[in-house]
């Protein structure tokens, strides 16, 4: 399972805080500590920042590869800000998000071409929301149809059906799971991710729901998660529910991560 | 999900001391505390006391019924332990268990159909391990047929798969999850249980494997397990799991457990 660290993200207030008062070292130690934890990719956002996302982006990502080696995923929802980024970061990096809505298609699937980089792509519109596993495919169909008619090879893209609040929904995590069972039979080479915080919303426990919801996940074909590589409890959900679904040949990475203190 | 209380079990060091200093208190706050705690049914066993387990779990049951009113899972290898039992229970016990040992079927079948308890019957046979879902599957037909032909209803029939660790077969949580599958598919009206804690036998982090294993078989259609009711990280999980996987409707069970502190 490929991992994207969540934790560099404007919208929490201590990196909003470390951003504006340009506090290097808190940005690296989220950095590092997601990079020691598991992470592959470390994603960037400094979206809450409106009319000065490039500035601060651009920041968070110099000082973020001062510190590890990782690729990045650049996360933001302005094609612009996206596009101004790519030159900076030093390896092949993941572009999170593209939708089906035409703008950000249209900006944005060139430069992923031209970059060669992943693309994670929302399960949305900017008509209608994607609540039910059919509505969710046939998103993602015409998602598979874009990136494959702009040249980009089906192995780079990264289908996120999305998940909406069990609290206002209590069919929602079920729709989410079938649509990704669904997306990775009918998509061969396609891979799915998920944000896992969203399940949870208005809900007590939040943690307690994330990270089974993130076991049915996996079970299904879930091959990447955007979450907190250094929540142990988490971390250790993910490897248990990899060994118990049969991708953990001789227990290996399940006692590997519990001996290097990474499980809870 | 039907749950069977298994704490009162004298392989426990602690209840096996209760049992032969006659400590009531003890077996009584175990009962109690299992029936808080959202158990439906109280599993009973002595069964590491040979020669002696008919005058241990006489006194036990006994203990157990002065303190509640659920009603109880009588758990011996040995029928005539059972028929013994089957007398001085007040509410319509379970039985746990037959297989397909002929012995066990032709001694407990009429018991079960006689005083119309419900049964618990492992895919389990004198000569074979049944390590694959297939094996599984074949065993637990032959249960059914069984069961039919002794005049039960297949209503009080609950199968368990048994599951086998998976430190030495990687695959074999996969198998049971896939028997528990295509049980409840083939025998409608049948119910799955199964133990947990035999998964996880010879890993690190026991519960962390037994809790992520029964997220994966609620999901499958498990709809009774023989577990400890007052872990409340385990419990948490089995109502975080009912409800992500749609059995939870509005959420109100997961919320209530939640209310009454039982979630953790």
């Amino acid at each position: 399972v490929l991992i994207i660290g969540e934790r560099i993200n404007a919208s929490r207030k201590s990196i909003a805080e470390a951003i504006t008062s340009r506090n290097a070292p808190l940005i690296q130690i989220e950095a590092k500590s997601q990079a020691v934890a598991g992470a592959d990719y470390i994603d960037v956002n400094a979206g809450t920042f409106v009319g000065e996302e490039i500035k601060h982006l651009q920041w968070i990502i110099e000082t973020v590869q001062e510190i590890v080696d990782l690729p990045l995923c650049i996360d933001s929802p302005d094609p612009s800000v996206i596009k101004a980024m790519l030159p900076l970061v030093k390896k092949s990096p993941m572009i999170n998000s593209i939708t089906l809505e035409p703008f950000r298609l249209e900006e944005i699937l060139p430069l992923v071409a031209k970059y060669k980089t992943k693309v994670i792509a929302l399960c949305q519109s900017g008509e209608s929301i994607a609540d039910t596993a059919e509505a969710k495919v046939k998103m993602a169909r015409q998602l598979v149809e874009k990136v494959k008619a702009a040249g980009i090879p089906l192995d780079d893209l990264y289908i996120d059906p999305l998940v909406y609040p069990l609290a206002t929904n209590d069919r929602s995590a079920l729709e989410t799971l079938d649509a990704i069972e669904k997306i990775m039979k009918e998509f061969p080479g396609v891979h799915t991710t998920c944000g896992l915080t969203n399940v949870s919303y208005g809900l007590p426990n939040r943690k307690l729901v994330n990270r089974t919801f993130l076991v049915l996940a996996i079970d299904r074909g879930l091959d990447s998660a955007i979450l907190d590589p250094t929540d142990k409890q988490l971390f250790g959900t993910l490897k248990a529910a990899l060994m118990i679904a049969g991708k953990d040949e001789f227990c290996m990475e399940y006692i590997a991560g519990f001996r290097e203190g990474k499980l809870e």
